[in-house]
C-alpha cells in the first residue's frame, strides 16, 4: 500500500536527505501529499525554482550533505538551470526530483510536455527517468548515491509513478559511494621535487582543498619551501579569517591574474583546475599558465584533495608551521559608502562564526583584504558564473546551518534575478543578511565592454544602466516580508548591519553606491 | 571591416526584426557595441531572461513578426527556457540569439561553458551554431526565416564571430518561407460531408482561426449547419468583443472540458490538436475526444486554418450569416472583491481595442463572460502552461501596439516568476495595466491537489499557499518603478482602473481577493 511518492521521500530520509526546496505542480501533487504520510522531510516552499535550485547548492555546500529539490516538469526545472550550473561548477550534490507528466500520459504531448531528460543532462551527472512504484526506491536511492558523490542528480519522476501503489515498504539502501582518492603517487613525487628546486612554487587550490585542513598542509608546504598558496577564483567554500592559513584568490580578470601567476616555474593543482581565463578576449590567451611553467595535477577536482596535500606535506614540510591570518580588523570608516567602504564595514562588523555568500562581484573590491583577520568564518563564492545565486545559496546555507549568521554580500543586478528568495528567508524566519550594493548598473559589464575592446556608444550604455528607474530595494524586500533599510553612510550601514545582526530572522540592507567603474 | 555582430543586426534589420530584448554578458559585449554603428534595432533591456522570452512571445503574437533575443550563454538560455517553452507551444516565432564563448575557448571548459545547443533543442524548431564572422550574415537570414514559419529559431553565435571582421557588409537576405497550406480537400470534404448530417457538430478552433476572419467563417458555418464553435484552451491570440462571432473555449479541468464536448458525433479540428486533458488524473481519460465521436483534422497547427475555415464555409454555409456578440457590458459591481467581481469590474471597463494578457489562472473565473460584449480586443493566454508569463508578454506586447492599451490579469504565484518585467514596463513607459489577483495562495495546486485525487494535510497545504509573509505587490512594484494601489471592494479597483487608463505608462493594482478554492 505504499505510493512511490511514499517510497520517494522514505528513501530520501534513510539516504540522509531530509530538506526538500519545492515548487511543485499538478504533477508533484502526490508527493506534496506524502509529507503528511512521512513527516521527517522538511519541504521549503520557494517562488521560483531558481531559489530552490540555489538553495540546494547553498544547503550542501554547509551541510555537507545533499538537500532535494521538487520541480515542475521541463519549465520548472529550465528556471532551476541556472543554478543547477552553479552547482555542477561547484561540485555540490542535489537530488534534483522533476515531476513528469503520468507515462500514460506521454503520448498526448499535452502543453506542458518537453524533453526534461534532454535538458536536465546540461546540468546533471546522473539522471534517471523512473519507469514505476516499484523502481521509485532503487532509483532515488542511485539518486542520493549520485549526489553523495558530488553531482546534481536529476530523478525524472513521473506522475502515476508517484501516484501508483507498489512501491516496497521499506526505503532502498543507498549504495556506498566510493572514497575519494589521494591523487596519484608519481604526481605527487614530481611535485615534491619541485618543491624542493627552490624555484618559484605555486600550490592552486581547490575542491575541498579550500577547508581548514586543506589550508594548513598547504601553509606547512609554503612555510618550509616558500611556495606560494592561491585559491581558484571562485571556490566552492573558503574557510578563512583569523587563525587561519590566509590565502589570496586568482583575478577574475585575466590581466590581473596573469600577474599574479608571472614568474611561476612550478604550478601545484590541489583539487583546482588548470587556470584558464573566465572569457575569451580578442588577441588574449585564454590558458592562464605562464609559459615554460610546468604544471602538476596533484589532486584533481574529485579527488581529496585535502589528504593529497597532507601528504605532501608529511614529505616535504617535517614539522614546518603554518603562517596563520593574525586576528585584526579595520577601522570603522565614516562618511559616503563606496565598494571598499562597505568592505571596511563589514571587516569591522563580520560576526563570529559567520558564513559569506558572495555575489557582490565588481563591488567586492576590498572584501578579501577587508576579512582576512575577522573572525573565522566560510565564503561561499559564484563558483559556475550564473548570476542570481546569492540570494537562493544564502538561504540554503542558513537552512543548514542555522546557529550560524548568514551575511549575503549582494550585487543589484545579480539580487534582481532571484529576489523572491527574500520571501522564503521571510517565510523560514532565516537569519540572513543582505547587504545589496546598489549602484544601479551592471558595472561588471562596463568592464568587460572594455575588457573585449567594444567601443560603448549611447545606445550600448543604456543596456548596461540599471536606472531609469533605479530599482528600490528597500520596498522589493518590503513586499517580500523582510525588514530592510538604506544606508548611504559608513555610520548608516554600520548601525543597520548591527541592527540586523542583534536581531533574530531575516534583513535587507541597501548599501548606495556609485559603481566601481564609473 | 564589417564584424560579426554587425552582420548579425543588419541581417535582422533587413529581415524586419528590429526590436531585440536583451540580457547581455561579456560574451554579448560586441553585439551591444554594434547597437551604437547599426541604430535601427531598438534594444529593450529586461532584468531577466525570461522577461526578455516572454517579451518576444508577446511582440510576436501582436505584431505578427518576430522579436530577437539576445542571451548570454546556457545558463541565460537556461533562465528563458519556461517562456520559450510558451512560445512554443504558441506557434511563436523567435529569433532566439545566445552568445557563446569564443570558438577559440570552448577546449578550455571555462566556468560558464555549458551545452547551449542541448539545451536549446528542448525549445526550438532551429537550432544553429554559427562558425565564423563570414556565416554570421546567411545563419542570421535563415534564423529569420525559421522564426517567421513560426519557429522559435536558435542562433548560437560565439564571441569570436561576433567580434571577428570578415563579414559581409550587405545583410543577406531571407530566404522565402512556404506559404501555409490550407490543409487537403479530401478532408475538407468529409467535413462538409459530416456537417451536412445535421449530427451534432463541433468545431474546434486554434491557431490562426481564433482570429477574426477564421472566427467570421466559423460563425457562417455554424448559421448554416447548426454546428457548435469551440475555442482551443489556450488560444495563441483570440479575437473577441462585440460584433465578432463569440465562442466558449475548451474548459482546463478535465471533467468539464468533457462536459462541453459530450454529445459531440462529429469534431472538426481547424488550427486546433485533438483535445486531451493538461495533466493525466488517476484513473481518467487523457483523450477528451467522446467515445464513437469522428475527428476530421481539416487544418493543422502550421496550416491557414482561417483561410481552410473560409473554404469550407464557402462549401456549406452559402449566405448564412454569423451570429455576433452584441454590445454589452455588465454593470459596474460593488462592494468586496472576489474574482467574478473583479471580471465585472474588467467587463465594466475595459478599454476599446484593448490587449488582454490573461494569466489569471483560477481567478480568470467569470472573466469570459463578463467580456464577450465589451469593445473588440485581443485576448492572449498561456499556451504551454509555463508560469511567469503574463507580465514578460505584456510587456512584449505592448511595445508592439504602442496605441492600445495593455491589460495584464494576472495571478499572484505568477506574477512573482517574473517580476522584474515591472521595470522594463517602467525604463520603457510602457502602458501597461497589471491587476494582480492577490489570493496568497497557489489556488490552482489547491483545485489540483484534490482533483488528482491526493489527500492535503497540513504539510502539503502549506506548500501551495502564499501567505506567512504575503506578498505586498504594492511595494514589489514600486520598488521597480510602476505607480501602484491597492484595492479591496469593486469601488477601489474601478477607481484604480480608470485612473491607470486615463494616464499614460504602466500601472500595477493589487485586487484582494479570497481564492476560489478556500
Amino acid at each position: 500500500m505504499t505510493t512511490g511518492a511514499q517510497a520517494l521521500l522514505r528513501t530520501l530520509l534513510a539516504g540522509g536527505v531530509d530538506v526538500c526546496f519545492a515548487n511543485p505542480g499538478t504533477s508533484e501533487m502526490h508527493a506534496v501529499a506524502a509529507l503528511d504520510t512521512e513527516p521527517g522531510m522538511r519541504a521549503v516552499l520557494t517562488l521560483f525554482e531558481g531559489v530552490a535550485t540555489g538553495a540546494a547548492d547553498g544547503f550542501a555546500r554547509m551541510a555537507d550533505r545533499p538537500a532535494a529539490t521538487l520541480l515542475h516538469l521541463g519549465p520548472g526545472l529550465g528556471n532551476g538551470l541556472a543554478n543547477l550550473h552553479n552547482a555542477r561548477r561547484a561540485g555540490t550534490g542535489i537530488v534534483n526530483v522533476v515531476g513528469d507528466h503520468a507515462l500514460t500520459h506521454a503520448k498526448y504531448d499535452a502543453p506542458l510536455q518537453s524533453d526534461i531528460a534532454g535538458m536536465a543532462a546540461t546540468v546533471s551527472g546522473w539522471v534517471h527517468l523512473t519507469r514505476g512504484p516499484a523502481q521509485v526506491a532503487a532509483d532515488t536511492a542511485a539518486a542520493v548515491a549520485a549526489a553523495r558523490a558530488g553531482q546534481v542528480a536529476t530523478l525524472i519522476l513521473p506522475a502515476d509513478a508517484s501516484w501508483s501503489e507498489g512501491a516496497a515498504d521499506e526505503p532502498a539502501p543507498v549504495p556506498p559511494v566510493p572514497e575519494r582518492g589521494t591523487g596519484n603517487p608519481e604526481s605527487l613525487a614530481a611535485a615534491a621535487a619541485a618543491l624542493r628546486t627552490g624555484e618559484p612554487c605555486l600550490l592552486l587550490l581547490g575542491g575541498d582543498a579550500t577547508r581548514e585542513a586543506g589550508l594548513a598542509a598547504a601553509g606547512r608546504i609554503a612555510a618550509a619551501t616558500g611556495a606560494r598558496i592561491m585559491v581558484e577564483t571562485f571556490p566552492t567554500r573558503l574557510q578563512r579569517g583569523a587563525g587561519r592559513v590566509p590565502a589570496e584568490r586568482l583575478a577574475y580578470l585575466p590581466d590581473r591574474a596573469a600577474q599574479q601567476l608571472a614568474g611561476t616555474r612550478h604550478l601545484l593543482l590541489a583539487g583546482a583546475r588548470s587556470p584558464v581565463a573566465f572569457f575569451g578576449h580578442p588577441g588574449k590567451r585564454g590558458d592562464l599558465v605562464p609559459e615554460g611553467c610546468h604544471v602538476y595535477e596533484i589532486a584533481g577536482r574529485e579527488d581529496a584533495a585535502a589528504l593529497t596535500l597532507a601528504e605532501l606535506a608529511d614529505q616535504v614540510a617535517g614539522d614546518a608551521t603554518a603562517h596563520l591570518a593574525p586576528a585584526r580588523r579595520p577601522e570603522l570608516p565614516t562618511g559616503p559608502l563606496r565598494a571598499d567602504v562597505v568592505a571596511a564595514v563589514v571587516g569591522a562588523l563580520l560576526p563570529e562564526n559567520a558564513v559569506v555568500v558572495d555575489e557582490a562581484n565588481t563591488s567586492s573590491v576590498g572584501l578579501p583584504a577587508a576579512t582576512t583577520g575577522a573572525p573565522p568564518h566560510d565564503w561561499l563564492c559564484l563558483t559556475g558564473g550564473a548570476i542570481g545565486w546569492g540570494l537562493p545559496t544564502a538561504t540554503g546555507a542558513a537552512l543548514a546551518c542555522p546557529d550560524r549568521p548568514v551575511w549575503n554580500l549582494q550585487a543589484d543586478g545579480s539580487a534582481l534575478y532571484t529576489i523572491t528568495a527574500l520571501w522564503t528567508q521571510a517565510r523560514e524566519g532565516l537569519d540572513v543578511t543582505t547587504v545589496v550594493y546598489n549602484n544601479a548598473a551592471y558595472a561588471i559589464l562596463r568592464l568587460e565592454l572594455a575588457a573585449v575592446g567594444a567601443a560603448g556608444g549611447p545606445n550600448a550604455r543604456s543596456l548596461l544602466d540599471l536606472d531609469r528607474p533605479r530599482p528600490d530595494f528597500v520596498s522589493l524586500a518590503t513586499g517580500m516580508g523582510v525588514p530592510a533599510s538604506r544606508a548611504e553612510t559608513a555610520e548608516e550601514l554600520a548601525t543597520a548591519l548591527s541592527r540586523a545582526t542583534a536581531e533574530p530572522g531575516p534583513h535587507l540592507i541597501e548599501a548606495i553606491v556609485p559603481p566601481v567603474v564609473p
